[in-house]
């Protein structure tokens, strides 16, 4: 039973593979580069969006993931910031990830031509979002201060799975027991000096170098070679 | 393609089913009653566990699930507190949520013949542990009010498969811009009247009240019929 289940799972994965090689094709095509953004449930992705986005010297778009509702979207549209919804609520209880399929699916409704950087902002979900690659040029995941310094020990793919952590809603730090230096500790446990940026999306603090970042990341992507 | 996995999901949420009511019977011969306790990473759950299991009336045990680590479970021995160690990360990057068969692996090395009140820690997700059934008479979900008011619309299963929500981490309220209004009314939008309690597991607000609903639900479903 297990290793049917097994294959079963490496066959997904495989086929993921696949059209996520397939995604990335297209967006090489178009220009794009494509960050996957990860993070627990309400962890702030969309507010953090909200903030670094508009302004940006290169132009975003954004791909909505969520199981059910638009609500992100939405937020986001009214910064007159190009975005596709993505829901993951058909048939089940829904998808509690992203993965190559559901993004192609979403390609026809995207305007590629006029966006250099695509955020895919995955379901809220620490575990299966990291095991499928969608077709990204980065992964960055969001880890909030409220969630705890332990999250690095005991969801280690996520963590490791990034190329940017960013600990967001520091402006909470004084109103909780988080001991910063034991996540730093933990972290660099899983995945040892991967960049870490300190922000408060909801105060601002940081942004400026998320912002940046991203920047950075679109330039040196789409660099011709 | 689509079809195929429908078809596979339903097949294993069958069997999970199955399985589930072999657990049911194991734990009514042992008269225990069994709680599945679920929410996204960071909620709270342990904490609160820490606070409302010591000295309680009845007898509780903990089932810790985990996609790795044992962290939890040794901050609950530390309260002696009977507790057993489940991971979930045989073989891939991690099973997102427990299911039957993983509960039922654990039932030999559970001291269910001491205990009155089993609580499981599902592994911290808002998705998948909704839609698997462990062979539990209740199913409660923890939600932080700094996960945000917005929840219950992007997460409506979990919101929907439980028969108490513990809005936890009050103590934060007045740092945050959290709507309680607005979040009692999307709430009710999914699951109208499921029953609500305030609580700050940190600070022990209301920690009675869940205290004295853990020994209602195992009076009741351990009274004889």
């Amino acid at each position: 039973m297990h290793r049917v289940k097994v294959r079963v799972v490496e066959d997904a994965l495989d086929a993921n593979n696949t059209i996520a090689s397939a995604n990335r094709a297209d967006f090489d095509r178009e220009g794009v580069t494509v960050l996957n953004l990860m993070s627990a449930p309400g962890a702030g992705k969309t507010t953090l969006l909200e903030r670094a986005l508009p302004g940006l010297s290169v132009r975003p778009g954004v791909l909505e993931g969520d199981v059910a509702g638009s609500l992100d979207a939405d937020r986001l549209a009214d910064k007159h910031i190009p975005v596709t919804q993505l829901n993951t609520d058909q048939g089940f209880g829904g998808e509690c990830h992203l993965d190559a399929n559901m993004v192609r699916s979403a390609l026809p409704s995207l305007p590629l031509s006029e966006i250099d950087l695509l955020i895919i902002e995955n379901v809220g979900n620490l575990v299966c979002p990291a095991e499928f690659r969608v077709g990204e040029d980065a992964r960055v995941m969001v880890s909030s201060v409220t969630e705890g310094e332990d999250k690095p020990l005991k969801y280690p793919l996520m963590f490791r799975a990034c190329e940017l952590v960013i600990v967001n809603k520091i402006d909470l730090l004084e109103h909780l027991d988080f001991d910063m230096e034991k996540f730093d500790y933990h972290l660099d446990g899983v995945h040892p000096g991967v960049p870490r940026m300190l922000v408060s999306a909801r105060t601002g603090e940081g942004i400026d170098e998320v912002r940046d970042w991203l920047v950075a990341l679109t330039t040196r992507a789409g660099a011709p070679a």
